[in-house]
């Protein structure tokens, strides 16, 4: 089988919503539709079938390499955690607390100490740290995992908020607070460089506020989205833990004084989240539009022929494979009415679509369709190759360059806060801002909006507070957000 | 940092015990000492350390190719189970009751109906290919999951029984019984590629009796192989479930006449339990013995300098890594005394390991050591690419040829019951059975060997039953076994 199975007649007959009329409709129904994914028999879990499955694997190959380019190695940690481990960082327990999922039974007994369901793994692993480092020349520790966590969510949504979701985590232990501050901005990088190199997402990078950042940080750091609706998506994060961690698993290590010293921390993460991430920010009203880099088929080729004829258009599809080898490419050669193709293979965002009927084999020819634009061009077959792969560059290119002109036209800086009250129901909105939680949470009434991040590339020096009128601190954005 | 640390002064000073007075001790200290795995804090849990990890990776890239290139698809299903989803197949639950872990608290709330921890995924997947199959287009589903499983196990050994673990589940439904079993010795095929082609242990492979089938299973197909103490292990098995799971979950569709029909089914497997299986069947008193294709280093190329000769020495490291640029290659540049380091790579079962020091840098050559026979040569550097690429593809075979003859001196036919008994002891016996159960419960009980599968190369026509003397059925291997 490939990554889809045919299209069932009753799904055929559902319709996608617009996104004009109901983007969240729109969404939910796409991801279903798309066979992406499906919802689990268990509350707030939800099925990735083969189709969403082989986007997370593509993006997983390439994040798995940055992430071992820069040093580091893949290991696996257990799922559960004793509950006393979860309370030794208090910030952290309490951040978690209300999402656990609680293991109270096994082998038929009642556990004496219940087991946590990890919702991350920070605890577990700097368990193992602590035995693990004694010198300094145990350090630095650069360990990542790819693993499923469980938060218990109250309102879940396909791949952007699931009960259990798949994710990379990455713990490393240094020996002073430079390196870890210098390795969680490495990391932000390296997730910036996914998003905006392999997903065509721009983003904005930054540090949180005290009420945003991870439970039991020192300092968090995002990547943020605007997706089409307006809304802000947090794409991933990296976390300066600097020495609470440390303190709370008295994870020690003796200098080359022979003193000994609390190592310093980071913890990051992406999940399964950024395949909604894609979905919000490139699809249109007939479906997906995947980039090609990460796209399961870059190029679908569809037979138009029945009969006798397709015997004959075969062999132009054996033709076409041969040229297109090193691509990942679906034949779908049902003797189905093409439109039914055509609207099909919209649906699931295949970047390119080759048509190839008995007319086009006569003309040593195809018909190239591009997703995005949905731009037809006839292209001779001695040229497909070059085509299709300047074609392929020419989509990724485009869907980066249009993501970031609607987030552009959609990044506004407020004169007041009537103006910024305005205008962040239209995306989101960069304020100078005291960094007081109360004007934080004032927002946040008014407006639902939060605090995104304070991005790096916007920095500058902030004026009176937009709120409160005080000391500015930084300037930050805010939006409402996923 | 690479996927070991510096080895610890306490670890240096540790002993391995030798196998042939403590294999088992051996088996455990190795783990450790390699840097493998380590214990959890959590009852019969392990941490997989990077280096043990690395082993598990190219398992996973080997096998996830042979996989889909059998045209299975990835995919990911919840980690929780419904109760009552995994009572609706007796035999299952009935199977799997005693080791379940069960999640009754989530999100701060007792749940109406407990969850259980996934022991395997049947149930949860079964359950939804109920609602994607309704047409013999729908079919075959061939999905793989990559995944952790929970089985709470009484007694556990690292790798080979903790109470999680790392496996690929294969789930499948066809039209067809005849599919369905072509499908189960298909992936049998596979699993017997892996384990002779990568880790070069040679298995023996056949169905199971009905006492040791998968708990809901029509048949259980195994590969089975001969470990150095004399002892079976069971590396992976091959599920013909029939229809028992399509009728329990109502996995129905409708045929080319238009009739409903219920699927057949197969599922397979196999998990981290592999790595324990690489170490007790080519580990000798030294440590590890790793086959280079799996293999996280092929080579460790180890200075032999201090001070000032280091620099020189360092040059000629940099000219090797080009030569090997293809090559998994770890470089030790430690100044450390070479045996401690020689030591330490032994240990960990590098298959080649290259030393360099001054006067090799004069003479323009290295020394090249094997790890399996320990062999020293000096090669020079022009010579070193083919000489790594000729010695690593002789490793590999060598492993194989020794594991074969190894299993093939402990591979006995008996006589009579008296002489099973004697012969048990020693490594496994082909008998002729009567396929009774009474039989099998008699021989496990007075030697505590269990049938471990009717292999299809020793096929052949069955005399009397060893024990009752009744008519054979099969000619079935017994062992005693992990």
């Amino acid at each position: 089988m490939g990554f889809v199975n045919i299209m069932e007649e009753s799904k055929r007959k559902q319709k996608l919503p617009k996104r004009s009329e109901d983007f969240s409709g729109w969404y939910n129904e796409l991801c279903l539709l798309a066979d992406l994914a499906d919802y689990a028999p268990v509350k707030g879990c939800m099925v990735i079938k083969p189709y969403g499955y082989a986007i997370w694997e593509n993006i997983q190959k390439e994040l798995d390499k940055m992430i071992k380019d820069t040093g580091h190695v893949n290991a696996y940690f257990p799922l559960f955690i004793p509950e006393k481990f979860l309370k030794k960082e208090k910030e952290h327990v309490e951040g978690f607390a209300p999402e656990l999922a609680v293991v109270t039974i096994a082998g038929g007994k009642k556990l004496k100490e219940p087991l946590i369901v990890r919702p991350t793994s920070e605890t577990i692993m700097y368990a193992m740290y602590a035995k693990w480092v004694n010198s300094y020349r145990d350090l630095p520790i650069l360990i990542n995992q790819w693993c499923n966590v469980v938060r218990w969510e109250m309102r879940t949504r396909l791949f952007l908020r699931t009960s259990e979701f798949l994710w990379q985590e990455g713990h490393t232990a240094h020996a002073t607070h430079e390196e870890a501050e210098e390795e969680t901005l490495k990391i932000l990088g390296l997730y910036k460089d996914l998003a905006e190199d392999y997903l065509a997402i721009p983003v904005f990078q930054g540090p949180k506020s005290e009420a945003e950042k991870f439970a039991g940080a020192k300092m968090t750091y995002a990547i943020e989205s605007l997706m089409q609706d307006g809304k802000a998506l947090q794409m991933g994060t990296s976390h300066d833990l600097g020495q609470n961690f440390a303190k709370s698993f008295d994870i020690k290590y003796l200098d080359k004084d022979n003193k000994q010293q609390f190592v310093w921390q980071t913890s990051w993460g992406v999940s399964t989240r950024l395949i909604g991430a894609l979905i919000m920010m490139h699809g249109d009203d007939s479906g997906l539009v995947l980039p090609p880099k990460i796209a399961p088929y870059e190029v679908v080729i569809i037979t138009i022929a029945k009969g006798d004829e397709k015997k004959k258009v075969m062999i132009g599809v054996e033709k076409i494979k041969t040229e297109l080898k090193d691509r990942r490419v679906k034949v779908d050669d049902r003797e189905l009415a093409p439109g039914w193709k055509f609207t099909e293979w919209e649906l699931k965002g295949v970047p390119l679509r080759i048509e190839i009927g008995p007319k086009d084999i006569e003309k040593g020819e195809v018909v190239l369709v591009r997703r995005d634009t949905k731009d037809k061009n006839d292209v001779k077959m001695e040229d497909l190759k070059d085509t299709v792969a300047k074609e392929l560059g020419d989509i990724q290119q485009v869907l980066y360059n249009k993501a970031k002109k609607f987030r552009d036209e959609h990044t506004f800086e407020a004169k007041d806060y009537n103006d910024f009250k305005d205008k962040v129901e239209n995306g989101w909105v960069l304020i100078d801002w005291c960094g007081d939680a109360k004007c934080e949470a004032k927002i946040k009434e008014d407006t639902t909006a939060t605090m995104r991040c304070a991005p790096f590339d916007k920095e500058g020096v902030p004026k009176k507070c937009a709120v409160c009128g005080g000391e500015g601190k930084m300037r930050a954005l805010f939006a409402r957000a996923y």
